[in-house]
């Protein structure tokens, strides 16, 4: 008989994953769920840059953990399903599709600087992009048939499926952040495959994953205060999780 | 009354632009049309590596010449009209659409360093990619999605058709090429709208445009041989007239 878990009981198994910035652990006795430590750990351009802050993992997976409640109560499904602490959580376990998906409201950073656009230029229409997972090939941009030729998803309706997903998810998120006083800029998501074959979302969204302006300043609330050194990482992160915190109740 | 035009009378009028490896004039007379005088130059990754041989833009004005009769015979619309001498001809004037549409039948070059395959790594159905056309940028590789967001073609539909016909050119030049023992591994096209609306083939087709390896031996037989300081690059272009000429009779 499959034994009942609930929050109180949930225990740590062995760590099978660590990432840049989380470590992922199987949890005893159920082996539909992971558990996911965030790391204080911060890196940039590929891990070629690398730093850290105490109290930002925690920072991350309680935005996260708030973040994935919100998506929730808005129909979309992630992998999240409970907090064990702080810096803590229980997610359903899922076959991570190796595709970074990144939606941009306004283009910046490295698509702006392809393109030939200004920082900051507003977009018509959200777009959608697809990194490939690949440490080794520094996560290269791909066009759609490039991850059909990747194998990176089965065939081109999980393209659309995964497009109209991200689409939803920046709709719903925007809102979220427009009500913590923030301009959802880019970000970039990860959708995994559950073992009933449902597409879901994965990993994390937080201030290492999206670009978070100031409604009114324009200020940068995110990974960039990092990435170009502009002093004030710390306080970013705590500022964006105070904001949130007092938005979603 | 409107002047009829025949090969004999055709007149060199002012030259309004000047490319890597094209000149070209517009024709007295008749703005429908343009002149495109072949250059001898010899450029590679956007032009930062330059060199030039006699005889080039001949050669390249002749194989061009030959496919683009060759297709044109196989029910695909080039802007090629006739040959003025051996390094001159008269095509239609169109609107250049901004975008080099590459195929490749195998991976080579940038593509499959980026995506971690072995050189001529071989692909179960042919690859359409798009890069925009912008010196300044350095002609960015960029997503179907990007191409719409730059304006590079009107709409999803036009994206659709590109993609059918640089398919549909691929599926005869490899055949061409084969008659003449050559392996057709990647090409890139440029295609143009016509005062009509219709988007047809424009550009050229050449060593400098395809990579083009001996069906026996593997031998390069394209602008590889400069990019790489492979030597014999004159001989390469020469060896591929002849076997065209030789398989087009």
């Amino acid at each position: 008989m499959r034994k009942v878990q609930n929050k109180m009981d949930r225990q740590r198994g062995d760590k099978f994953y660590e990432g840049k910035a989380k470590i992922l652990y199987s949890v005893v006795g159920d082996s539909n769920v992971v558990w996911v430590e965030y790391k204080d750990s911060l890196t940039a351009f590929n891990a070629q840059k690398v730093s850290n802050f105490a109290g930002k993992g925690e920072l991350n997976a309680k935005i996260t953990s708030s973040l994935y409640r919100q998506l929730g109560r808005q129909g979309i499904e992630t992998h999240w399903l409970e907090d064990v602490d702080a810096r803590n959580m229980i997610c359903r376990r899922v076959k991570i599709i190796p595709l970074e998906v990144v939606v941009r409201n306004r283009l910046a950073g490295s698509t702006a600087k392809r393109l030939g656009f200004e920082e900051g230029h507003k977009i018509d229409s959200p777009l959608v992009e697809f990194y490939y997972k690949d440490d080794v090939l520094a996560d290269p941009f791909i066009s759609d048939d490039q991850a059909l030729l990747l194998g990176a998803v089965k065939d081109q309706s999980a393209l659309v499926l995964l497009k109209k997903k991200a689409l939803e998810v920046d709709r719903v998120l925007t809102e979220i952040f427009i009500r913590a006083g923030l301009e959802l800029i880019d970000f970039k998501l990860e959708f995994g495959i559950t073992s009933e074959g449902d597409m879901i979302l994965a990993d994390e969204i937080s201030p290492d994953t999206c670009r978070l302006w100031d409604l009114k300043t324009g200020e940068k609330l995110d990974k960039d205060r990092f990435r170009r050194d502009l002093g004030g990482v710390a306080e970013a992160y705590q500022e964006v999780w105070n904001r949130i915190e007092k938005g979603s109740v």
